[in-house]
């Protein structure tokens, strides 16, 4: 059996070919632009519609998968090198299109949200999902070729450890009459982990003890927030690539996350280049209906590869909060959140600035006051500022933050202390540090995030396939 | 820096190098095996420690994190090409002989277990990890290099469809009085996502709907079962692969199964030798203990070349019931669960007899009566058969199951309604029938089975770096 994508690379060759598929278009009772899913492009099938059955032509519709055979020949028509002459059609199931929903006209995507078991039939959302799995490839290809081992995190945990936000608890308990202990509270003793247990939300903590083993080790899956969110930017349910280096200090870090995206990426440009340049006429089109004050400022292709092809530039949080003091926006109080001192926490507006208008490249924050960060990331010697570093995106700010990890048993359990987290909930965290601890880094990607660079789609439920959001797990 | 593994692979050049790791031993004050988890081995490093400070000798110790610096040179010892003539040393982190549990004699599995944290750092879980890394990439690359997608399935559901086990509810609702509605039942209307939700025990209904644009399409995520089962064949957390192929009959869906199959084992048996040669004398040591009848009949390689070398057998399920009723051990009611007629379940023991006695070979049962089978395999023209399919290996019995799917609308209907299913339940899977069906199969495996397989370990809790199962969910 053959695919479109294969078929469309040969030379008509005149030999015999059967493709099945779904029909895109049936025009003039003659051409069909039949789509596999194996590529963007459809193969053109010729039928003579003279010598057909009238109802099986009838039955020729937008959405209904069909088998043909027939000849491959050069094709007479523009827009493609082959198409096939149709022999045999057998329709394997029809599409009514009086109910069918995926009708050749546009869709908007927050209708194309409620099909979303039917929205990979359309340009879009295929160009969009064989990106997300080629870019998956990528990241599996380029952390195996470097020695890293992949790591798989739990995703049911004990401990809502590092903090990074609200948890869904997963349970097995009697919903409505939870067995209680003496005291009155819910007994989870009796609960199928016998203990409180929640959905993770970072498999960080977990990954540096097996970086502690095996040197050099990454996540990739997936990871949950409860938080009520209802914008464009969340999900509750999403997917997370969190390397973790033993020996690494934050200089290598911030050369690993560089290199990294930038391969990635390179990746993407290399093996998707007819999705990402559909992706790029829908990006324009839509741009068009936009004020001209928020539309991007580049084409799709030439932003990835703003990013492939120049240094990230790095810079210390407090080189940047002078920046950003001193910036026009903020003395002219354009910034939703005015800049005043040292210590305040960067918005997407300022990362924003920092990328696009004041340093025009990609650019990574570092030494990041220990206030606005997390507990277990490392304390510099000034004693106020810790070895975390960002890298920041045109268009979208923060899409990497990482840190080196606060290796020393001591200084960790001071910070533990302070912030009132138990050392009994992460003393297996705190004995790497009495056994054989080290230096050690790592980072996390919200890979939707990635995604949504790669392809150019606003919302981020338009980049996976089927999203999980406050009111809404459907399908 | 350099990593054991590259030190390992060139010849001496009597190059300054600089290695970090950890102290695996430290023998006559003199040879340090330092380990950094690139690979099995140890690279030897040499001290001479009449030059070197007592109380820095003295912290030397098992599990401590070091960092070397000196000459690569010819060893003059057995066992090993290279060593280290160490010139500075320095200690990373201690390791006190005296509290840190990984000690270099031997250690029970079960005493590891509850070490999850720490496990990697022996030789045995280093060597399984890194397999199921190289297992998982082999997954992807394989899926990849043939047009595959991959899919990431939703973790969080809000239907129980497949009726494959128990579920873990997720919820955010107060766990010990949960809002009530008027009929005072617990009202999933105020749960985070507006209805009750569990955790997906199989992402195949929803990758059926990517196939149905994609083509082709493969899973790899966790999936999980609320099963009290504590065994060492269970986990309530682990991850599957479930690549579902629109246009794809029973037959292919066999032809893919078994290349799948013989692929990534091949790719581990090429790029994983010293890891398997250590697990194979790993398991010879532990067979030693056994009594005779239970020791498995080939060495660890050996049983991987089983499968690679030599095409499955397939068999329908008739033809199977007729051998296994016919066989000593049934004769002699040597089974657990004797064979009497048509429709019985198959159990490990009837499956592996069949692998291990009577074919000699792996197995592809196919044809499967419907009633033991799940509601969207495809029925066969006889009325009572599926189009199912099982693959069975030595040793483990079930390794793959699949089927091709039900296509025809009304016939899924009556199947669901039959069991009790109901329509509006999964109202998106029966418009996949409904627009553009066409024959497609897809089949599933648990990776856990696979690792386990592939190392030769007994117990499903040491292929996975922090096992869940009942009362367990430590880190």
């Amino acid at each position: 059996m053959s695919t479109v994508k294969d078929l469309l690379k040969q030379k008509p060759l005149l030999q015999e070919v059967t493709l099945k598929g779904w029909v895109r278009t049936f025009r003039s009772n003659r051409f069909i632009a039949l789509n596999d899913g194996s590529c963007l492009g459809n193969l053109q099938c010729v039928v003579d519609f003279e010598s057909m059955d009238e109802a099986l032509l009838r039955r020729i519709t937008t959405g209904a998968a069909i088998a043909v055979t027939g000849t491959l020949v050069e094709s007479q028509g523009r827009g493609q090198s082959v198409e096939i002459q149709v022999k045999d059609l057998e329709i394997l199931g029809d599409a009514d299109p009086e109910t069918y929903p995926i009708q050749p006209k546009k869709h908007s995507l927050e209708f194309l949200r409620e099909q979303a078991h039917l929205r990979v039939r359309t340009s879009t959302f295929s160009a969009v999902m064989r990106i997300r799995a080629a870019l998956s490839f990528a990241v599996h290809q380029y952390f195996t070729s470097r020695n890293f081992y992949y790591f798989h995190a739990p995703i049911i945990t004990g401990s809502d450890a590092e903090g990074a936000g609200e948890m869904f608890r997963v349970t097995t308990l009697d919903p409505k009459s939870p067995p209680l202990d003496e005291t009155g509270e819910v007994d989870y003793k009796k609960d199928f982990f016998g203990k409180e247990t929640n959905l993770t939300v970072s498999g960080q903590l977990e990954a540096e003890s097996y970086a502690m083993g095996l040197g050099k080790v990454y996540t990739f899956g997936p990871t949950f927030r409860a938080e009520n969110s209802n914008t464009s930017r969340h999900l509750a349910e999403f997917w997370m690539i969190e390397p973790e280096m033993a020996f690494y200090d934050l200089d290598a870090n911030m050369d690993l996350a560089e290199d990294f995206i930038q391969e990635v990426l390179k990746y993407v440009l290399e093996n998707c280049q007819e999705d990402l340049e559909f992706l790029e006429k829908r990006l324009a089109d839509e741009e068009k209906s936009k004020p001209a004050a928020e539309r991007s400022e580049m084409p799709l292709i030439e932003k990835l590869r703003f990013v492939t092809d120049q240094p990230f530039k790095r810079v210390t949080y407090t080189e940047a909060i002078d920046i950003l003091r001193n910036s026009k926006p903020n003395k002219k109080k354009k910034f939703q959140f005015p800049i005043d001192e040292w210590g305040a926490d960067l918005q997407s507006e300022h990362e924003r600035f920092l990328v696009e208008k004041h340093f025009k490249c990609p650019v990574i924050l570092f030494n990041y006051p220990a206030k606005i960060k997390a507990f277990y990331m490392r304390l510099n010697e000034d004693g106020k500022t810790v070895r975390a570093m960002d890298v920041l995106f045109p268009g979208i700010g923060e899409i990497v933050g990482g840190s080196q990890r606060e290796e020393r048993l001591d200084v960790l359990v001071e910070k533990m202390e302070a912030l009132g987290i138990e050392e009994k909930e992460l003393w297996w965290y705190l004995e790497l540090r009495k056994f054989g601890t080290a230096p050690h880094s790592g980072f996390g990607l919200g890979f939707e995030r990635l995604v949504q660079f790669a392809t150019g789609m606003g919302n981020i439920r338009d980049v996976i396939p089927f999203p999980r959001t406050p009111q809404n797990a459907e399908f």
